[in-house]
């Protein structure tokens, strides 16, 4: 894979990881919080491997295919958990969570596995 | 700052640690590699603090002002560093980190310091 | 700066993680949450910080003293917050953020700063 | 898991990560690095795996099993890689990066997957 070949699932682990966090510090703003601890513990951890995703393909690295796997697995967990709650910043997490998800196995199914 | 005043900044980072990061991996195959012994080390700790700055300003980092100063000095050591190299990667290194160093300064010098 | 001399600094930076990113999962599941909204935006400050000092040290990176420095500020900021709840989880973070903010001071102060 | 039942991984993550990140830093230094390019590579993403399953195990992430399986996997390769050369700071490498996949696979096996 070359840089051009990866840009669009970098693009969508940026807009994930950007949703995420994004996400995150308004739910430490609402009122009714309590009702969003889960979706916050998973939005820390969705833009945590994101951020994680992008600097691994930016350096070639040779367990590309593993760590979009995983990715893609906490990526479709937070839409998930984001889809319960009605407020804006989580509806906006589902979309960019599943295009992410989606860009990844796209990518980790056309990647040989390091071997 | 909001999301969008963030963008220009957090935009120069991802272009800065992809600049470093293939600067990185082209280093490892090049035939002289042991002339670029500085270039490799001080690549990865760009490539590093830049991913973690462009994290820290997607989740509006109350310590954004001080990472970002960190930053910018990095990339300003791994340009000086890049610019004694004539590689082609080398030489992309070298904009793609001034123009994040200047990104950055720019932001913190904005940003109130947490206190 | 050996592994040697490192190695108190990096055991104080992983308990201050630890603590931090204890606290944070332990807050998350507290009736009264929404008062920790800023101690569970610091804490995570803090975790990520300190994990990126620890590999930083562990790496001798030349960019240590800054990194410390930072993770310092970060450290006696968390402590602050935490100083302001009785929960034990954030009592447990006053100690070992205080710690690790010393001994990040300690090298930084030693290390020569890159140049 | 608790934070008690991790601390063994833990504990070989991190010195996993140090050994890859000392064996890193001394093969930039070697006389023969052109022979140390693919162990430079694996050391590097080894160091970052590993620093990245102890800030997850330490923040309790729900998704451990998948986070540990990938650190072993990478971990195994980083280990075959070193096992090639006969630098000291390989063959600490190799015995360092065994130690780590086995204990992530015990914790990954022993761990619920996410669901």
């Amino acid at each position: 894979m070359t840089r051009i070949q990866y840009q669009e699932c970098i693009d969508a682990c940026l807009e994930s990881m950007n949703a995420c966090n994004y996400s995150y510090v308004s739910s430490l703003k609402e009122y009714d919080l309590a009702s969003l601890r889960e979706s916050m513990r998973l939005d820390r951890e969705c833009a945590d491997i994101c951020s994680y995703a992008v600097q691994a393909m930016t350096r070639q690295s040779p367990f590309v295919a593993g760590i979009l796997r995983l990715c893609a697995e906490i990526c479709e967990a937070c839409a998930d958990e984001s889809s319960k709650h009605i407020h804006t910043h989580c509806q906006e997490c589902i979309d960019a969570c599943r295009r992410c998800a989606e860009a990844c196995r796209l990518i980790s199914d056309a990647v040989k596995v390091y071997a």
